[in-house]
């Protein structure tokens, strides 16, 4: 999770809701961001293209931002779940220009003893790695498997280490032709929690760091294509409250005769506020569903069942569940 | 976790907030509810009395409610949190009017399954059981030792047994001297997560429920005494931004000259509001620290320590830690 | 687990195995236990039939025990594993004799921190479970749900109550029509770990106990049916020992010319030697898959499979994992 | 773990093991091997020297092997372990040739998805990791707290990566001083079952391997001393047939007249027999305590405090267990 809310302000790791936010407020489209909207096998998928000028205005890297938004999931529906599988699959085949043989490393960022940020980890662990098997693989199976390999590098907090640094490490060892990370997100809408997938070839960012050197994972770092994978799993408590904010005072606007009557409020601290409400702890706070437990479990199962099918190609649609571990 | 958030209304199971929230509002002193504040070795202890016309009022069943508030429970100090079992340890004695050898059964409510509800279970596991040990004790403790026996009944959702059916007939059958049910709670003020605990003598009382009749744990249903401890792990999503319009409502108050710019803002719709900030899942949403995996689990053996040192006479306070399992 | 092979003894929890050995010791049938095979969906089925005079004979309670056999479960392929589930469907619905839409109570017999006994509460927590739904079902779904409740009452070192005095008193508030108790078994073939199902009507009969009166969880103690499903998840490593000394005395005694070469071994006490070779901690000594983490795991999904698609007739068997937990 | 058991011979990974069957069957000393046994702070500790010659004949590596014996960590005494993780400490110290502030990176080995294999990434992740934390550092311990990381690597099976290339590409970028490697072993005899640490500085060599090129952990591949921290989880399966059948010949031997009878039991093939006991699966069979998750979770404690003790010179040996995560 990239974003974290600290500064007291909402944040997103979604180039969606941070296009659309940046379109309301200028009431018009933003230069360098083009949002594409289409269906795919019936669900909604959006695509976000960022220049180099867009990237300045949004505040993120250039590059493609899918997103597959499956509010359905929630019900837990074994078909629909499949279904949302198979289109993040053809999206991730489409952003992965790498040949029908390459060999690929997934790498689950993230901090498996955090549940929000566990995404990263479960949808590695569950990932069908084939690149130790070479000659003991299926013999039906052996034209239709990549050579497939995932770790999970833990984050500074627990290891000591920058991720970036473990993934620098492996990746001149195990010299793969290209690299997916999946992490968990932090969204400005609540419904939106467990139920989006944004698949980008922006490559991995960290932030500015203390003092360390920060590396990120991207085509240019790593020298191979990175495409990452992010689901949001919560919503920083400061989003809450700022929107909160925002609403009412919108609200208050359209009510009140004279806009002179918004005047006070202009002069209203926003942050200070934010503090009152949230605390010394305010960067901590996320806001998640109760059964938090439940649905990431069920999300690392579609993501990796779209994995799966992207990655394997003998992998066929309806087994997609099937090489789940 | 009694409150549920879901009617859109900031709610608290701690009778400490209920009170002072109400005593905001009346501006004074709230019949048949008095407060006493002491310190405890170091600590801040409250001591809430609610009667019978008090529970008319502030929402909480007649009883004594004592809140242990340590916020430097935060910093993971190990002499501090044995310092806060004590605490709780000597409130517990207080509250259970058994004699030393009674048997005490201790109920973790909840759902292991829910990590913001797991702080139950986890204590269950992790109390010292020796109502089976008998004439299997160590024979130094074997006088210091009373018969403990702990269960965790999970949830309805998970058993498609309503909690109460189980302990009543748990109870019936191992019929031991007292109950000590501990759970987790929802504050609202984020401040008290995992830093405060409620032990009450005032028994368990389920929600409504959903046309079954749904008993509650208490010295009534049960013929015993019943102590409930409780730990904040949340605050619902739902209170926070119900906390932001108010304060937002009252700076602004406080800014404008004159009180008739507030007719507009009486006109506002607050829950339609939160409504529109949290979506259709408002009730599904709370709002946790990230690393709630670590502090829950702190949390719950700080909380088993107390009952361990309570429960045991013949376990010396400075070794509270060495009989968590 | 029921067998403990603390008195330095091979001992099996499977009829079929207690069968085979004292057939094969006495080189002949046993009066009052019938053995039959069949082969349902192709796969081995071995039904055993113990008389009162049976039972005396073999030391297993009267009643039928249905063994499944099915070694390729090791392999970890869906459509084998739901063709055992099929299999364990209609084997448990021949043996409950209840109404279709009786209540059914799922007991997870075992110790849930101990890998190789955690069989019981893991599909205690996979099951359908459907008594607090009511009126909250889907609609297509409503008249082919049977009402089922599932619980996992641990064991006496975890909750220091014995397990049939939590079932009893839980049974005598929740009246359900019958009772399916699932529980880790011990093998005396490590062939058959985690490859073999045994499904009895003869309820579970706890061991003889520390002094304490324990009831049994039959249908004389409960008054409703009692069914049992069983895996075999271990061997006692007294059983491997055991067997290592008799293979070797057969053999020797093959090789031999003379059997009066046998008379020094006649002299041999197996269960010294025992002790030498597995020291004062024998009783606690299992031999498991190294990867029994895994295995468990699959099983827990194979029987819970089973038991949803034998309790609710609604569930089509193409959908059986569908409806696991 | 290193040895497996798979080619039906029994096996173990200590050295102090390997000298004494060896010493047995040549009823003598091994030339290039040396035993001492020394008692620290109670506790049996023994330190097998193996020279160039002396790997020839035991099968081990070069270097210096310290096995420290507690059979009493089965009774779960606090005092006894803290004692344990000292004694631990002191000889880790000793081992570890490199400056008070030099980085220390501690590598878990193993599989954390079997719960025999996964004390090395337990070891890790209850570390008192501090390579991070710099400036942020608590001021009275600033002078005596060493920069140390850690890493779970995981194992082939679950990542498709060799373990060891994962180690020297984070190695490469990391840039310790030197490397502790904590791994689960395999024992001959069950009674150092979770008892037994052995401590050596001879590396880590992974079995010869499947055709790839496999790199050992050691100071001639990393160019860093490299201290091998090791705890007997199991014993293979085969281990105990094989023990049985040796214990069974000479306890015959002894009782026979004559020497002679033993001549048929010369020409018994003690692999088919144990492959009749065992079955196929005999490699993958282990035997360990039933309550194993208990245990490794206590040793995994142990082997933690002995590292931060050893690590963190400001870590006072009466605290060793505050910093465990």
């Amino acid at each position: 999770m990239n974003s974290t809310g600290k500064d007291g302000t909402p944040t997103t790791d979604l180039a969606l809701e941070a296009a659309e936010r940046l379109r309301g407020e200028r009431r018009g489209d933003v230069p360098g961001v083009t949002v594409d909207e289409l269906t795919v096998e019936g669900i909604a998928v959006t695509r976000v293209t960022v220049t180099d000028q867009g990237s300045q205005n949004i505040g993120k890297a250039p590059g493609t931002y899918v997103t597959v938004e499956a509010p359905e999931l929630k019900q837990r529906n074994p078909t629909y779940s499949q279904q949302v599988s198979k289109v993040i699959a053809r999206e991730l085949e489409r952003m992965l220009p790498v040949p029908r043989d390459a060999e690929v490393l997934v790498v689950g960022l993230g901090n498996w003893r955090a549940i929000a940020d566990s995404l990263g980890p479960r949808v590695a662990s569950k990932v069908y790695v084939t690149r130790h098997l070479g000659q003991f693989l299926p013999p039906d199976l052996v034209a239709g498997l990549r050579p497939v390999s995932s770790l999970s590098p833990g984050v500074l907090g627990i290891t000591g280490i920058e991720t970036t640094e473990v993934v620098h490490g492996v990746v001149e060892h195990v010299k793969p032709g290209a690299l997916v990370a999946v992490d968990a997100l932090a969204a400005m809408d609540v419904g939106r929690i467990m139920t989006t997938v944004q698949i980008a070839d922006s490559g991995i960012h960290p932030g500015s760091g203390l003092g360390t050197k920060r590396l990120g994972l991207t085509r240019q770092t790593l020298g191979i294509p990175v495409v990452a994978v992010g689901v949001p799993t919560v919503v920083h408590a400061v989003t809450i409250a700022a929107n909160t904010i925002d609403l009412l005072v919108r609200t208050m606007a359209r009510q009140v005769e004279y806009m002179r009557f918004m005047q006070p409020m202009a002069a209203i601290n926003k942050r200070d506020l934010i503090q009152d409400v949230l605390g010394d702890v305010v960067g901590n706070l996320v806001v998640t569903p109760k059964e938090i437990d439940i649905e990431i479990e069920e999300m690392a199962k579609v993501i990796a069942g779209g994995l799966n099918a992207a990655l394997h190609p003998g992998i066929e649609e309806t087994e997609i569940m099937d090489y789940i571990r």
